[in-house]
């Protein structure tokens, strides 16, 4: 049984669960593979604010209670729908608290499964841009997991990831997070900005390394640059693996 | 907490979610309501197949099942994202089953909260057209609650029913349930002309009696007559029951 851990936001959990089914090869409603999605956002703190240090709880706790509970119904494989949430001083901290809790369920990696996808999928690219929420950048999430294979990871400068990327996914009038059912023209504008703008410094490809921004970008590709998906890279690996079982 | 049944199929219980989600006045993640969302279809036998008497198992014991499963999550009020499982002998049964199991649970009912809706928003209708599947037809399911209500159902003829509903919903090929994450032209056209063809016999609104019909109409009117979606009907009502907590 597949977990689906979201509410992170809650649009990105949905999200996250409608690319699996879209890739399930079914004719009936029993075809498609079994999962659970917990969207329960009030218990688990932002994560970027944990990362820039302006929080003090770590959300790892209320995502191992969340997992354990999933584990309790028979979920063995997981996927957290937020990229951010993959960020060592949070997924460790996850992963040592199932260890300690004795909870037996295996987690994905967001991160490790994009990389893995470049170097299979795209095997002439070197360089490669990175959106992501500050708190991602401030540990490097992308950029480490990117240099380990050998890739060189193009991120924005600061001004571009406060105006454009931050704007975009948390600002209380027209970000993302804020209106998810219906992602605002103004947000649409700023990722698509930030993109070019990896173009400009010689990104050949560019990661949606964030959960929310795949929902105001709906492009395989900008301006020849092939735009990858986490969401959908790990759909296409988890409908491989569970399918097959 | 708020419990989802889904699975009915997947991209339904996505669809409930998403509209829960999209009506729930938020700015941030932590802003949106809990909830768990189960879809575990295989478990679940096709509605329509056993009210048809196709098929002998009644699904209502595997739905109490992950009900109760629900119940030990501490979720306390459930929407079951499909229609035809509210029909008499399988919901009947969901209750029997929560009973003797001694699951203490409160459910929503799509249909009930339908009628409710239309004597609440449109009050001066009378004559209500419905778009179901055939083992909703075959168990009067809205016939019998707009009756209570005083209004008249006005339901398709046996050849409409099969030729547009049932082939848009479970063909094999082009139905809603076998390509769910994008609906094809051939199923969006057959819903349609069924809307249409309530629309001749005197119908002045069309119920989607059906969680797959609004994937494949998105309108909330169609040549003047109000397009009534249970999901959105539901999802306003539980925002306002379960925001006012």
């Amino acid at each position: 049984l597949l977990g689906i851990l979201g509410g992170m936001g809650p649009q990105a959990g949905l999200d996250q669960a409608a690319r699996i089914i879209a890739m399930t090869p079914a004719q009936s409603d029993q075809d498609h593979l079994p999962f659970v999605l917990f969207s329960m956002p009030g218990e688990i703190a932002d994560r970027t604010a944990f990362l820039r240090g302006e929080a003090a709880d770590n959300p790892a706790f209320a995502i191992a209670g969340q997992l354990q509970k999933m584990a309790a119904l028979g979920v063995t494989v997981v996927v957290m729908a937020c990229n951010t949430a993959h960020a060592p001083p949070i997924f460790d901290v996850v992963l040592e608290q199932l260890r300690e809790r004795r909870v037996n369920i295996r987690m994905l990696h967001l991160v490790d499964e994009t990389v893995a996808f470049i170097l299979r999928e795209h095997p002439c690219l070197t360089r490669i841009g990175v959106l992501a929420t500050p708190g991602a950048y401030r540990t490097n999430l992308y950029t480490d997991a990117l240099a380990v294979a050998g890739l060189e990871a193009i991120v924005p400068d600061e001004e571009v990831r406060e105006q454009l990327l931050h704007a975009a996914v948390y600002d209380p009038g027209f970000g993302i997070k804020a209106t998810p059912g219906a992602v605002s023209h103004e947000a649409r504008q700023r990722v698509h900005a930030a993109v070019l703008n990896l173009r400009e410094h010689g990104a050949e490809a560019v990661v949606l390394g964030c959960t929310e921004l795949p929902l105001a970008i709906e492009e395989h590709s900008i301006e020849g640059i092939p735009i990858l998906d986490p969401a959908r890279i790990i759909a296409e690996r988890l409908t491989c693996m569970l399918g097959a079982e």
